[in-house]
């Protein structure tokens, strides 16, 4: 092989400074999640094809990757039928198993499958990778992690209360000030459909409102229209046109325009709960905000739907999302099990960090010391005394061979190690730092004072 | 679907208990390799199919998962092709990319595509899933973990002392007493199979010596002979039947019987620097043996080989393996870049500490204590306490519901949560261990204190 190698487009490796930067964030998940109850679970990467297949609607189908039966992954298939080339077909008779999509709908089979061990409300955490045949572009990826916590099998209002805590204090202790927990509730939207007298148009309804800063009121209006919206019908809903205000105002504007729905009544009343005892309870750095333009996975959520946004001022898509849903696992046969978790975007949250420069200097401070070496009875001195400090647990280091002093001086330098030690005599240590250029000689006990 | 969901042989579900013991080993192996001085890196799961295939001989290529091309994956095929159901070449036109199989290759792979951005020598851990289309068995799975430190770019054998180190090191923090770090060198090998004059029956040489505790001298020499090995040659190496003592006198008889064998008499001198300084800088729990029958990936290793038995008594193959392989990136084109790293086999440690029963109680001990539900106002109160205590960093829960009494105080059991609060009254909680049953009265401060 001679030219160099590459790795498939849409994948990425990991250097050791940012598996360390990404590790930072996991820790900080990690420890949020259990703080709050949640309990880690993994499952395989690859999943049997039909508990992925169908589950993502058509487009999600195609974006699934499968993998090839192993030997005669022919075996099933008719000369007839592999000349017809029906893909679809083709490809259920020579792949059995698919790359998981996301961490929603295994983690739904793994409640059906293990449902006699589980005890609950099952609150549960995953951590793992997830693979999508999407066009790579900036910021996209086809290998990439989702950060997941749900709970199953409680409708409690209690658990949209904590998750919006649980943001809030994995952002907090991330540095992030300004992030914007943004809340709706998709018994709202089914109350606005039903005063606008067009559930089919909701969708264009939202993504047309959600303009109203860069197009204005008049810009919206026309671009509902255009989608077949009545004029009768926006007008009813005019107030949602000049919807400011604490999210109590919010509530109380919500109440009046959807006072014929049921429904959307309920929904307020969900929205309440959760906002005023979050509110009660106190929010560390974050923001939470009412917005009824929240429409993601609009056929999926049931109840409430959750958003964060990156502070403002940096450019960055939603680093966030969630909501409930009544039904999590109906689709393996295991009915009335109503779900609500909330997923962290760890790449978007990598990018924000490293923007506002909130990684902390620590998280990428590997060798502490390094030992340079000159030749085989000192460097038998080092590794003594190496062993030691490994011993105290600190990262410690022997350049391996005697190379020329400078050569091993400029290896500390690039692999950013702060100290190196020049010299041992009598056990002390000629310890240099190398940022300052202070040297000292020094015991074994003062080098691990020192270094410590 | 009717069915209970099932996952594809050979992966697994990991419950949270599973998980929290699979953290626990992971999270020494990371302490002790970056104490050492090794990053950690991360490649994709998969890789272009050229980079893995080939690498790992026939039975290799046949065992790793190809992931279908995505979209119309017969677009390269003609008619002619596909009927003629040459599956090699079938494969390599609808399938362009294939999961990992280990981590060496993708390491190599790794080193060379960011040869200008490393800092070589180059310490490397990596710690991912790796994929095999194996049989599964009790105990060999198709997804498991591979947890790997190498480092790339030095010749210099302090490495390999280290490398022994950094065995005893994990396997002393995980409390596991005598573990056996074998020993071997390529080189010694070679010398043998001089020695013996044929070097094609080496493999048969050391795996029918290794049965010498079983099947006895006799047995030993009879396989030899049905193996195609003269007797005359098994003479020349008669001291090998009865080799015991100390490393030394191991070497001391190596000596002598290799002493025509240049490539031998260097594989001892490497040997002996190797154990002579490990020896003597001293290892914590775990013991260092020269076995002269280690042999493991012969076509590999250029020099040291490494593995690690379980402690005397444990029923279990090696739990850990490596070696120095003298042209690891050879493969992709770049020279004389000398390797040698070690292998924990995650899987296998976990039964061990399973049968020894040395996961400490902390390591599944999750939520410390659960507050009871009896309903709106109270329910605010708890939560209210709940967040003062996930902010002293002690994970704390509320039943979601206002269920039965008995039904919040099974469900604390059955997660075996030590604590529940039963009760709320002017700032005075009713805290019962449910362990010993013992039950008080007291402040928000004092219930911080118990419970930490």
């Amino acid at each position: 092989m001679a030219q160099k190698p590459s790795i498939p487009k849409g994948t990425r490796d990991f250097s050791p400074v940012e598996v360390s930067k990404r590790n930072y964030i996991v820790s900080i998940m990690r420890n949020h999640f259990e703080n709050f109850g949640y309990q880690p679970i993994e499952t395989p990467s690859f999943e049997n094809s039909e508990t992925l297949m169908g589950k993502y609607g058509e487009e999600g189908d195609r974006l699934i990757f499968k993998i090839l039966n192993s030997g005669d992954f022919l075996e099933k298939v008719s000369e007839e039928e592999l000349v017809e080339k029906k893909l679809k077909k083709l490809t259920s008779k020579i792949s059995e198993k698919a790359l998981r999509y996301d961490l929603t709908v295994p983690f739904a089979r793994y409640v059906v499958q293990h449902q006699n061990e589980i005890e609950f409300p099952f609150k549960r955490y995953q951590i793992q990778p997830v693979w999508r045949a999407d066009r790579p572009q900036k910021g996209r990826f086809r290998e990439f992690y989702q950060c997941d916590a749900d709970v199953v099998g409680s409708t409690s209002l209690w658990q949209e209360v904590e998750l919006v805590q649980l943001y809030d204090s994995v952002f907090s202790d991330l540095g992030l000030n300004g992030v914007t927990i943004k809340i709706n509730n998709r018994k709202i939207l089914t109350g606005i459909a039903e005063v606008i007298g067009a559930s089919d148009k909701l969708i264009d309804f939202t993504v047309a409102l959600d303009k109203l800063d860069k197009i204005g009121e008049e810009g919206v209006k026309k671009e509902m229209v255009e989608k077949g919206i009545l004029e009768t019908a926006i007008e009813k809903v005019q107030p949602l046109f000049n919807f400011t205000g604490s999210i109590n105002e919010k509530l109380e504007k919500l109440s009046e325009l959807l006072s014929s729905s049921e429904e959307g009544k309920k929904g307020i009343e969900e929205l309440r709960f959760i906002c005023d005892n979050v509110i009660k309870l106190g929010l560390k750095k974050a923001i939470l905000d009412l917005d009824v333009t929240l429409a993601r996975g609009l056929n999926y959520y049931t109840g409430a739907i959750f958003e964060v946004a990156a502070p403002a001022g940096v450019s960055m898509g939603s680093i966030g999302g969630g909501g409930r849903y009544d039904d999590l696992t109906g689709i393996f046969g295991l009915k009335n099990m109503s779900g609500v978790g909330i997923s962290f975007g760890l790449d978007r949250i990598y990018l924000v960090l490293e923007e506002l420069d909130l990684f902390p200097e620590t998280v990428t401070s590997s060798t502490k010391v390094l030992f340079l070496n000159f030749g085989e009875s000192q460097a038998f001195e080092a590794m003594k005394a190496i062993t030691t400090l490994r011993n105290n647990n600190i990262k410690a280091e022997m350049y391996p061979d005697a190379a020329k002093d400078e050569k091993q001086f400029k290896h500390a330098q690039r692999r950013n190690i702060p100290f190196i030690v020049k010299g041992i005599n009598n056990n002390l240590f000629t310890l240099r730092n190398i940022i300052s250029g202070e040297q000292v000689e020094v015991t074994l006990d003062d080098l691990i004072k020192k270094i410590q």
